[in-house]
């Protein structure tokens, strides 16, 4: 078990995560915690006026789905490996601004007093501070900042600035920097490295009265990016200046301000991309959104915006009472889950959303697995953005499988912007064939949540046979084994064992998709047989391989070991010699910080849940005793290194009713990214460890499995909590449930009767009557 | 099995190999077959004048043990990765010279005859070349160059240069070239890559008359280089200019030849380094060195080298009667050997010997398994300098072990040349644990060739027991395999599949070794308990970590498959899928070049031997029928994509009577560089390929096998040769054997009376008194 971070840093308020910090310890995790995103534009919370040097401080501003190629260096090259990096592209900073009085520049880090909060209510990141000149001129600033839910392609600023004791002038500089860079730590691979002046060449700089534009073509790339922006004063100012510089365009205003009289400075900055297209055009287009954004006002723009904040707020919102902390660590996660999440069916979500560079933006799994379980559950719509986005890079996914030697089929990259495999370490990257089976299961999972038989019909069997057919070839029929389907080469989910025979989860997992792929084939050869069968032509797939499918599920090996009782991680895992705890110093984690791969690789080592995890998403296949066997092995040799570890625990220790290591590990998850508990959330959020913490409350201590098509809940409330309460969206219908003190309370808010199971008792509930029955203590299973 | 080359391209000489072909075709692979070195300095078989700009042509000189440092770059970094790698160095090219007349360029190149022939009796290049300018004007130039295997500091040119026709002024352009490069094919892992620019930083650059002197500091790195150039006429030049340039100084010399004469110029290059020093100081050492040079003359400097091949060849040679080809592969692969071998204690050789850059020139295993055998036995002085470098390099295997969390003990890295680790890819590099045993392998082949007590005593030991310590640390008692002594996540020989628990060679290799540490720790303790007592505090070392190697060889786990009767090359190996050979087109060979890491991991298809290979090295651990089942078994299964295993089917084939194939193999084998058979001699030779036919001669159609510390041969004669013979070096005595049709002759040339066995029935053998006995037919076993 590794060290667990120091004490809170944040006072816990239910809905704003505030700091009143002066020094610049922790200006890196602030910029993280308090960036703003709307799914399209993200950007980190650094103050307008950017850091004093003394500071470290990572600029950042980044669209979803943009990204500059690089080659990647091999140290030695082989056939097959990914040849390109797909980088998160660092785009222009339009936050930029610098207010002085006499010279003096005016900002957060020479204030008397500065309070900056991001306020999950309407999603803005705000600042009260009050700053005095070296001849005792005293200046009140507050500031707002939104990137736009309602639309994507803005980010808007307002600042107050009042003259609290005098009269004079001020100054504002307002730039848009094009030349802002970063130097991660190069040891840790999970840091990404960014440099804007790498990736991009200027096509156009423009500067006007009002107005910075900058045009920029990405190199190696197709892609072109503009960036527009506008101003709005309370009052003229006295003076104008322009300054046309290529990397950081800027306008300089003079403002004369009577004593107590306040300056109201509105800063808009639009981003477009495209793929590939006319600039030219491209900022003819952005001019006239701008005019629109100009006309509609800084109050209408934040009244829509907090519209769909609210929206989300009544889809989603998770109540903990009776735990401060944990109540606002939970919104700050679904908060920001929200803001991450790619909603135009060409993005996704980023390990670390679009709050830092960390692992180059890139999507993973953790998208299906993790988030997509808490997106379907709660906002579908945005689920099925997330999917499509997958759907529309499956033509990669093929050419991948051809590179792989593999003559049908798709296999998705492990780690992606645009579709392409960027994992430069293949047995921690394209090993990991699990990244189909955890497409399958999202789409499942989507589909459970939604009903959405379109998308199936439309997108999913599509993704769903491609990916399937691929487990026929890579794995193969064992008749030293019995005739069981065998998976061989593979790296299951946790990455410190890797190339392994049948690892449990994969060949599980595999199992799963396969009989997911046959029923999806059934359903759509019966209900729309046009479409099966115009599919079926477009994929060259005939009957007998769906039925290799069929006998591939029924017979897949799923490693057991008879005389421990549980089942093996892989072929090989039980007979390696365990790692030694009692000698690893608290410094020498997470390992692979301190410890070579093939020192990790050849112990019973694990970084992250992965019987386990196979346990939580494949409910079905365990026993409880089982279960309770599996933890008992593996949960000690676990290092939780991967911020992707502790939910899964928290939730499989729920459902065998060991609830005290249950909230301790739900704790962990909650407050990952507040307390910075893995001390590396200066790069970035950790969106699967957030979506993990909904899991908590909601497969967790809420109990929900979703068995034989049927709702079973099993909640449980933590002791010191007075109640908690959950929204779900579910088999069609919409649901909340609140636990109390000695019963809970379930009301189906929309969609048909149903009858749910709670504690293996049914409950029927009709809509908009709420049922009440008794809390229980016993345990899920 | 994977297509093997065309037909030869040289015509079959016994003592030499020689080429007329005037198209470019060829040009890479002549190179690297006519490349001459001694140990120290390697050129490769460039023409004096370059080549044409149409003509693909690759310049080297190289030094032994001389390399650049350049930081590796990865994709993904992770802990204990390997930094730095080490490149052999391009030294500048002294033999640059381009003569012409009346402003034609004198080349082969435009020659109306040109043979260039490599000369085995004296390790000389040499040239027959007749040449017309367009006014019909002809030249004959003879030329020859060796690398002096007396003074191996010294590469000597010597070009005779007659005006047939005419008389008139010939003009000499002669340089020191320090701008020379070379791009390999980027997408082959096996061909490096080097640009003399990016390592070399000019420190002095000097001409003189007659002289040139350039002298450079390597980059990062302490090294200094030093490359004098001096001349000799037979006549007087009627001009010299001088061309002082940092990068490709140069002499240019007028000479008026009256008609029939010939003008003799002597070219005399002298390489110095130093791993750091003062170069002004090295310059004086040097043209002291260079006045002795001219004062010794051509022909006195060409006979003390003669007379130094001339005693390897008393020492090693091997003749085959009735096969010319293969007379003539063996003796040029047996030269290449001698010429490459470092023997300075401190170089050791290379894969590609000193003939090109390919695999950056670093040292593998290959010595220890393949060459050792062919020098200790033929050349235990060199053998001994080959392992001392080891001993000293043992220091940064020590750092090593660190790095990979061995508490104690030495790791040699996979591939170097100054001691660090230099492999970018851990799977078939750091992995490969196995080179701890092929040192200590060597160590034991080399003690029992040369009784050399004092090796052991004063460096063996120390290798031997910081080696052995690691497998305690690697390995564990495994409760779950009955407390057998196992090894996970370690890569054998057999490169095609990587990280695997208990692969067999490993295993067994390792059991050797230990058993081996044991016997010496007794020896010593026993024989020089002072020297020993010194060496166990010095390595801390107690009498329970002997003990436990002991018991680590008892317990050692060598896997085996009761069903089939073979020793399982791994743990898994037989339970994957067998590679489809049929459905493989013969293109897609080596499957390296065609096929990602992980779907050739993930089938049963060998690289090259892996078991086959433990079945030569430790033959007295299998028995007959278990070798000709795992023969049976792997043979098919292997592509000999490397060529490293060629050579041991040949031998094993031979040992279980199966001749026709292990001739095949053998052909194979010999002729691998001349035939280029696996299409990439123009990056270098292959040096244990070669050595591989020695052993071929020796171990495979000799049968030679030492059991129980005496020698037993099982000789056969393939079918169509007349005669073979070789000779011996082992237990402190030299030895002579010749298979003739009818008969064996055994004769003991030096050292005691020795009993040898022959087909399992004693020979007594007594010095100078040669014993003739009948050719057997049955096979070794």
């Amino acid at each position: 078990m590794q060290p667990k971070g120091s004490s809170p840093l944040f006072a816990a308020d239910a809905w704003q995560l505030a700091s009143e910090q002066h020094d610049n310890s922790n200006t890196l995790l602030e910029e993280t915690l308090f960036a703003l995103a709307n799914g399209y534009l993200g950007t980190r919370g650094t103050l307008e006026e950017g850091s004093p040097e003394e500071d470290v401080s990572c600029e950042g501003t980044y669209l979803n789905g943009v990204y500059h190629s690089e080659p990647i260096t091999y140290g030695e090259v082989a056939y097959g490996y990914a040849s390109h990096n797909q980088k998160m592209l660092q785009v222009p900073n339009g936050k930029a601004m610098q207010f002085s009085l006499e010279g003096e520049r005016i900002g957060s880090h020479h204030a008397s007093s500065s309070r900056r909060w991001l306020n999950f209510k309407d999603a803005t990141f705000n600042r009260d501070m009050r700053w005095q000149s070296q001849s005792g001129k005293q200046i009140t600033l507050t500031s707002r900042r939104f990137a736009s839910l309602a639309t994507p392609n803005l980010l808007a600023l307002r600042t107050y600035i009042t003259a609290d004791n005098f009269s004079g002038r001020i100054m504002l500089n307002s730039a848009l920097d094009a030349d802002y860079g970063f130097s991660a730590d190069k040891t840790d691979p999970r840091a990404g490295q960014l440099n804007m002046a790498d990736s991009l060449n200027l096509h156009r700089v423009a500067v006007e009265e009002n107005q910075l534009l900058l045009q920029h073509q990405v190199k190696d790339s197709t892609f072109v990016i503009s960036t527009l922006v506008d101003h709005h004063f309370s009052q003229s100012p006295v003076s104008v200046s322009f300054e046309r510089s290529e990397k950081c365009p800027a306008l300089t205003y003079e403002f004369e301000l009577k004593q107590g009289e306040t300056l109201i400075v509105e800063k808009y900055v639009l981003y477009h991309h495209r793929r590939q297209g006319d600039l030219a055009d491209m900022a003819v287009q952005q001019q006239q959104t701008m005019q629109d954004i100009l006309g509609q006002g800084w109050q209408s723009l934040l009244d829509v915006h907090h519209s769909k904040v609210s929206d989300f707020w009544q889809s989603s919102d998770v109540e903990i009472e009776g735990d401060a902390p944990l109540q606002q660590g939970i919104r700050f996660n679904l908060l920001h889950l929200f803001m991450s999440a790619g909603k135009d069916g060409h993005s996704n979500m980023g390990a670390k959303g679009l709050t830092g560079h960390g692992y180059d933006g890139h999507y993973f799994w953790d998208t299906e697995i993790y988030i997509l379980s808490f997106l379907s559950a709660t906002n579908p719509d945005i689920a099925r953005k997330c999917l499509e986005y997958r759907y529309h890079t499956l033509d990669g996914a093929r050419k991948r499988a051809r590179e792989m030697s593999h003559k049908k089929g798709a296999l998705y990259p492990w780690r992606t912007i645009g579709g392409d495999e960027c994992s430069a370490f293949f047995p921690a990257g394209t090993a990991q064939y699990h990244i189909n089976a955890a497409i399958a299961h999202a789409i499942r999972h989507y589909y459970q949540a939604s009903g959405d038989w379109a998308f199936i019909r439309d997108f999913g069997a599509e993704m769903l046979f491609e990916t399937a057919r691929l487990w026929l070839d890579l794995g193969h029929f064992n008749p030293r084994n019995g005739g069981a389907f065998c998976i061989d080469g593979v790296t299951g989910p946790d990455e410190y064992t890797a190339i392994v025979n049948n690892n449990f989860y994969t060949n599980a997992m595999a199992r799963s998709h396969l009989r997911f792929a046959v029923d999806v084939a059934d359903k759509l050869k019966n209900q729309v047989p046009v479409v099966f069968d115009r599919l079926c032509k477009q994929l060259n797939l005939q009957a007998e391989e769906i039925n290799d499918w069929q006998q591939a599920a029924e017979k897949m090996y799923l490693p057991y070991d008879d005389d421990l009782g549980i089942n093996k991680q892989d072929d090989s895992f039980l007979d390696k010699k365990p790692w030694d705890f009692a000698s690893t110093p608290a410094q020498h984690y997470p390992l692979l910080l301190h410890y070579h791969p093939l020192v990790i690789y050849r112990h019973q080592v694990l970084k992250q849940a992965d019987v386990i995890l196979a346990m939580y998403l494949l409910d079905e296949a365990f026993s409880k005793d089982l279960k309770k066997r599996n933890l008992a092995y593996y949960e000690p040799l676990t290092t939780h290194d991967s911020t992707l570890s502790s939910c899964i625990h928290s939730i499989e220790f729920a459902e065998i009713g060991e609830y005290a290591r249950a909230y301790e590990f739900f704790k962990d998850t909650v407050r990952m990214d507040i307390d910075n508990r893995h001390g590396n959330t200066e790069y970035g959020i950790h969106t699967a460890c957030m979506a993990g913490s909904w899991m908590g409350i909601v497969n967790g201590f809420g109990g929900l499995r979703i068995r034989h098509q049927q709702l079973h809940f099993a909640p449980h409330l933590p002791a010191h909590w007075t109640a908690f309460s959950f929204h779900l969206h579910c088999l069609g219908r919409r649901l909340k449930v609140r636990v109390e003190n000695k019963q809970v309370r379930y009301e189906l808010l929309q969609g048909e009767p149903l009858r749910i199971f709670h504690h293996r008792h049914p409950v029927m509930l009709q809509p908009q009557q709420p049922v009440s029955v008794e809390l229980k203590t016993e345990a899920l299973l």
